[in-house]
């Protein structure tokens, strides 16, 4: 009996978790749930039916977990504790500052409904975030950081496009090497964000548009560049098409703590991920956790749960057994 | 209320546990428990006493967690499934080949007596069999790959000792940088542990022994050695004593996996440990693992478990909704 998972929202996100799914042979993709024309999204899988997401209601005994591939802003808000009033429902929520308002939201509904909701999985939050519970929780006289990159960010590439005279635009966040290694060498420095990484943009342009200007205008741009060392690349479009269509991204998780009875020995926890196409390794973040939903609903529990709350013994389509047997 | 901890075997790894106790103020240390005399066992912690280990059995009410500080040839083995007739237990169990067969011994005794018991808590096994169950769910199709060190290995150590004319000795394991970059790299290269590790000995001998002849029995030693890169420095014990004392180790888990609908994109999970004092680390360890045994069978669980077993949130001091407000 395969798990049977339902995507809803077919972009990036929605297409990683469609190749995951093929990738974990105790699960099965039922369909591809979409707000826009069914008949206008069309899937890689053969035989994989996609359906208007108005017909979710009534597919209530055909899917085991609902992966959700909204984003963050205004789709999971609203779908995530709506749909856990009918699946148990996964999704990749990322503002962090409104995790809690979303967890109680998706808890109350799926706590009515006896579903298990899992939100904010991926890699940061998600992979990230259990790194450093663990980390701090073994090391408590200790310092976290999190480094970014190298990466695109979606965010600071947007935010380039819309200047005046831009026809696209790649950033990529970079970690500062000096930085990376002044924690790594246990001298546990005070950085900021801003110190911890640097800008890098390629930027094609419309005809006759004013370089100058736009170099100015990115580097001087409040929150996204003015406080980083930024560089900026004017290339052409097929450089830009040819070089950066990819959506590489990873990043640094270390902790750099104390032990002894005077704390006299350092020591080095260092989690890091070097990501070919961000979205897709979310979404294997996402599927493994799909199969912990659906083992925890069997199990009889319901309501909201993190990564935190998840035995990493359920991820596994190998039994306990096994687990210890190959892997502990 | 406190955590209130016994300590059993108050060697390397019990004085790391006592140290981390200190550490972590929701945690009080009851008394450390020997089958050495009492008298002839003194703590570093003011007030703390020591008991024979006689005497555990009539302090079933004031002791929460009983964390088992003994070997794993012997002691643990036998210790581990007793004491769990009486307490919530922990140990270190490091024999992989054995972990089933403990697992079900732990597992009987501590279902009969409603108390919980965890095996084989530290880095390895321990934080390093998470990371590797982490990532071969997040990436199933993919490689894995365990280097160890650089680092002391105890049992190395003690095999040059044996040999006739040495006076002492140390041992250290060490990745190969190379090895380590090609699997960074994404190539998935195939590697036995003797092309991932090599072995440096420092070594002072005897008055009058032969260097020739221990070199040469060293790195020709069967298993240990022969089939190893070995490096050998004849020292003097001053040098050992100001050079070597200290009992560092570390590693590296590394998980290198492909995603997409072709596996047409490359990613690399990596872990790592760079510890000063091994067995204050692995204590560490031991201790947050200590807190969820609490916690554990406070909420009615009982019988054996492992790291795979427990989820993360278990581990910390904070509570829950603290967690996903600061972590996640």
């Amino acid at each position: 009996m395969s798990i049977r998972i339902g995507i809803y929202g077919y972009g990036n996100l929605g297409k990683g978790v469609e190749a995951a799914i093929r990738q974990n042979p105790d699960m099965e993709l039922v369909g591809v749930f979409t707000r826009r024309s069914p008949e206008s999204v069309s899937t890689r899988t053969e035989g994989v039916s996609v359906f208007h997401a108005d017909e979710l209601v009534n597919m209530t005994d055909k899917i085991d977990v609902l992966i959700l591939c909204g984003g963050s802003a205004t789709d999971l808000p609203v779908q995530t504790p709506e749909l856990a009033k009918y699946f148990n429902v996964i999704d990749s929520f990322d503002t962090h500052a409104r995790i809690p308002e979303h967890f109680e939201n998706v808890d109350k509904t799926a706590k009515e409904s006896g579903k298990i909701g899992i939100i904010s999985v991926g890699w940061d939050p998600g992979m990230f975030s259990l790194n450093r519970l663990y980390a701090s929780a073994v090391l408590p006289d200790g310092k976290d950081y999190t480094f970014w990159g190298k990466g695109v960010s979606q965010g600071h590439s947007d935010a380039i496009r819309r200047i005046e005279g831009v026809a696209d635009a790649k950033q990529y966040t970079i970690p500062v090497e000096d930085a990376l290694n002044a924690v790594r060498n246990g001298s546990a420095p005070e950085l900021s964000t801003r110190q911890k990484h640097t800008r890098e943009c390629f930027v094609v342009v419309e005809e006759g548009a004013d370089k100058e200007r736009i170099e100015n205008e990115i580097k001087t741009m409040p929150n996204y560049f003015a406080d980083y060392e930024t560089t900026v690349h004017f290339i052409s479009r097929e450089e830009l098409e040819r070089d950066h269509s990819g959506i590489p991204h990873g990043g640094f998780v270390i902790r750099s703590g104390k032990t002894g009875i005077n704390l006299e020995h350092n020591h080095i926890i260092e989690y890091s991920l070097k990501l070919d196409s961000n979205p897709e390794f979310t979404a294997s973040v996402i599927v493994a956790y799909a199969r912990a939903a659906y083992k925890l609903n069997k199990a009889g529990e319901s309501g909201c749960k993190t990564v935190f709350d998840i035995a990493p013994g359920l991820l596994s389509a190998k039994d306990p057994t096994e687990l210890r047997k190959d892997l502990l």
